[in-house]
């Protein structure tokens, strides 16, 4: 199970770990990735959630179904992607298939996946925002709810629409625009930007 | 504390249980409200995910700070909102805000409650979404993370934006449309629907 590795795209800049929360605070939909024992894989994930500031820290449910769930078990690593509009068939594609009956099922989905120094999860071009965590075992949520949390101990974003801190989606095109799953292969794309002062819009 | 009490909304109908997880599937903001002792708070919570489908339940981020925490804790349910674009400037009020030393912050903020038969914790008008949840007592991740989990016992949505277990926002006003927050009092609207088949958008 092997997908393509690329050098690093272009655009893709650090996040400080105290802005690390602002890349899942809209609550987008996320591709999990994670690399075990020579084997890689890509799922794509609607429950992913923040839930710290500092140090970031995610949760993430990945069904006893899937491979990627295994590789995070054997790991201990993970890495969450922001898939943009221009692979939202990818992002599809990897949650519907799966490594177990599908093996090939990266190149299928045409993922295109490049590395982090000293960081072994692949992280998916296409996406634009990264967050490389640490799990923290929790036997009980795992177990129990499917429930995984990690600690984000590096993050990264595509400059074009996530700079000093904030998201600027209205000001770059519209293929790089976050997604957000409901069912069925129906997504809705984050929209606009709406400020909102203390009194009022 | 008290919020004003209204009769139900229009528009407002149930949702089966095996499609609320739908509600919070696109990763909105919501509101979090409770009732305990006779006292009603309301809160908004960007962390707030789906964690399972059937029966649905639900995560949330509930800092120690708060007062709904204790309300939650007290009575072991809360609702869970959906706010629309209507009531953004609400939705940042009663964020900013704590009841702890903003007493009246509800009427502040203009919050206008309905009830549901049967169920203490009260429903936020200006939303398109309730999901009332059962608290599951999970007290090492409650001590721990702030986190609580909750499994949904009933659901409703405004017919207008949401009927047949999916979301319909394209063809209703924009400002039925969810929100989702990111920091400073910027939200993303929920945009475009974008509908992919396995072979593409």
């Amino acid at each position: 199970m092997t997908a393509t590795t690329i050098p690093t795209p272009e655009h893709v800049q650090p996040v400080p770990l105290d802005k690390a929360y602002r890349l899942l605070n809209h609550g987008p939909t996320v591709l999990v990735s994670a690399a075990h024992a020579g084997e890689i894989n890509v799922m794509s994930a609607a429950w992913a959630c923040a839930l710290d500031f500092l140090p970031p820290k995610v949760t993430v449910v990945l069904d006893k179904a899937t491979r990627t769930r295994a590789l995070v078990e054997g790991s201990g690593v993970f890495a969450l992607g922001v898939p943009s509009v221009g692979i939202a068939a990818l992002t599809l594609g990897v949650g519907t298939d799966s490594a177990a009956s599908v093996p090939d099922k990266l190149a299928r989905h045409g993922v295109r996946c490049f590395s982090a120094e000293g960081h072994a999860p692949p992280l998916v071009e296409g996406c634009v925002a990264w967050l490389m965590c640490r799990l923290l075992p929790e036997l009980r949520n795992q177990h129990t709810y499917d429930l995984f949390i990690g600690e984000v101990v590096a993050a990264w974003a595509d400059e074009r629409v996530f700079r000093a801190g904030r998201w600027h989606f209205d000001e770059a095109p519209d293929h790089l625009r976050s997604l957000h799953y409901v069912a069925g292969g129906q997504f809705y794309v984050t929209g606009a930007s709406l400020q909102v002062g203390r009194d009022g819009p």
